[in-house]
């Protein structure tokens, strides 16, 4: 079997949006990439998540053409490959329709930075895509909304955000593996809860100022952050 | 002991409400029908999930005339059997008063399509009753809940809905056995649980549009389905 | 020991208010009445749940005197003795700070009968008493909540519910028995959530008509009734 | 190993944190005091919860300065400092980004005291800092941070208080021991919740009376106090 290491990580990562309580029955999905053998590594459609083994998922190539596998793979297949394709950096995508970001999703709006949990990940707001249009929906719909989504981090110049809303859809998270991934998918979602608990509190709430929002995000990232261990 | 497959079912699909967190003590109730004997299968009345057995249950012909058991069928059969009557392809019926489907059937408030999480299980709006008159109240209650049902439905035009709120009551909701009408519970909860966040977040959000609605479903349903696994 | 069977209870009441989610360390409390005896068993003041015994409960006299026990009994002990006092027929007193029933209870607006999940239960409104005067709160403050409740138990005419909310504080529930009482403090609070959802789905929502409410209530109480097993 | 008692009583007081789920993945972070060595004990920075052992934890001077441990403490180390240098009777500081709470902190809106589960711990509203000024955030930010929570706590008079929240983070929260600061924290997250389903119900709802405010503060602390058991 291929990618047998890659397979237990991606397994693994789909395991962590159950154990983060982000999916019910088969929502959601996750993926990982092997950008040396140019393969990725996906949840099957439709299989539930307690009796998914690591032969249940699909092995394709670039393009989506199935390498290894009996099952078919994710209905969500081509948005994961065009997040591979545009960003050479991900190892891994994540999607949910996990209840807040979704939320968000569904109300049309981008998540203001509203404190330092969201600009410890997000150098600006959680953006949303704009609507697709008929023809991308009724055309390769997945393919396209994956370019929904490289469209909209080019127009926003997000360069610094590990995940993005679909606008009417939902989440999707990625990161330099599957698990992290997983990890991006299940902060997005905490940082959607929080946004929605303020707006409740003060409907006019404001997004932070840019010296914190700076601060936080650098503590986390870049030549010099200082949040947690020293990898040498 | 009569369909002893299906009262296994039966009380399988009931314990799903628990573990989804639809039900509180006994509220609720799971049944399934046998269409070649022309017998269901249903929870009793008032009985604790955590002590329910297969013998627990209790048989009726489709006029709700007990057949076997020694405990009183749940109270709301009549409004089972009214579905079984006028839906054919349904296999089992699910009620339950989760907490946000019971708050939209509180509102009144059909619930909108804000997504495509929504639009994977329902072509429309999630409908809601009208309220019933005094005379259907004090009259046969539970039967007359069930028509009302099926009235709504054919009112709307509701042909692909796998649930729908009764007004000022809670949802009930139905699929091709007994476990996947409690599945439509459990996605029912979760769509109206995400749909009041949404309002939350921005309370003029609208609807999809069409394109994106018929997408979705017919991704799921119909001939041209292609979400999941093939079935031969 | 005094009243071992009904220190059981009382100490399997006190958990039922954890396994339902009702309470934080060691908020809360429930106590049983033995009516023969003239004697009640209430929780210990500022005890933490788990480590619990039945030998940790409080013995009083229906005046409140320590009949036996160690640990001083919870500091709610006179609200308790005024219900018992004031209603012969209860068997059991629960006072929690559950969620949502606080919240009702601190925006000092009693929950409106918005279905049948609350019809079930009460009569008309989840009563909320006026706030307490100054003279009632530095003076015998426990003792007088009870008087504040039974005092706006007379005043609405509510003879069927099965708990109140006491303004800026909390609810109170009763039962025939300890752990009917857990569970009307459980109902209550499952009634305060879906009331608080519907007004957040529809702020101008409406109280259920009087048909529909007599309906449900009378299906599980009086002679009448026809939910649950009979009782012989 | 230095404070081998100490670090167990921190790891605890940690992991108090997860199980009153109030930090997700890395998020939050406890320390606890020596003040006869003058040294603190504190959660290294972006180590897991669920492998994290006593030998993890960092032990610093009252400057900061580390005397034991391979790890780095946690970034927030220097707002724990200000706190314990500044409040002469603390024993632990607890930090973390839960929900509530920190919606409230992103609100930017003191927590008002709408009742006695409030009352009971906060003599007065949970004060919420002023935002922090450019030149305190691009300086030392965490040092800073400290002398924001000591400058509102001196301006606003709240002498009893076991939490805050600081503006655009999250709540900061302390007490006799590590324990009794992650006991701080689940408290002042409740009160978070419960305030904000409160506002939710009712978007003026006031504060509660000062007579009811004091009887509760009371009943709990100070000379007079009468809940719990007694300490000899």
């Amino acid at each position: 079997m291929l990618l047998l290491q890659l397979r237990a990580e991606v397994l693994e990562a789909n395991l962590e949006l159950v154990r983060k309580g982000l999916v019910l029955y088969t929502f959601g999905n996750v993926s990982g990439v092997s950008r040396e053998q140019g393969l990725i590594v996906i949840k099957p459609s439709g299989v539930p998540y307690d009796t998914m083994k690591p032969e249940h998922l699909v092995v394709t190539d670039m393009e989506g053409k199935i390498v290894e596998g009996d099952l078919r793979p994710s209905s969500d297949l081509a948005t994961h490959l065009a997040l591979y394709r545009a960003f050479p950096e991900i190892g891994g995508v994540a999607h949910s329709h996990s209840e807040y970001a979704t939320a968000w999703a569904q109300a049309r709006r981008p998540i203001p930075c509203f404190g330092t949990t969201h600009a410890d990940y997000y150098h600006g707001s959680v953006p949303v895509t704009d609507p697709m249009a008929d023809e991308e929906i009724t055309g390769d719909y997945e393919m396209n909304t994956g370019h929904a989504i490289v469209r909209t981090l080019h127009k926003t110049g997000a360069a610094h955000v590990p995940g993005i809303l679909v606008a009417n859809h939902g989440p999707f998270a990625w990161g330099a593996s599957a698990m992290k991934a997983a990890e991006s998918a299940a902060i997005l979602e905490y940082i959607a809860r929080i946004a929605c608990f303020t707006l409740s509190i003060n409907g006019s709430s404001a997004a932070i100022g840019q010296a914190l929002h700076d601060k936080h995000f650098l503590r986390k990232h870049g030549a010099n952050s200082y949040y947690g261990q020293k990898k040498d």
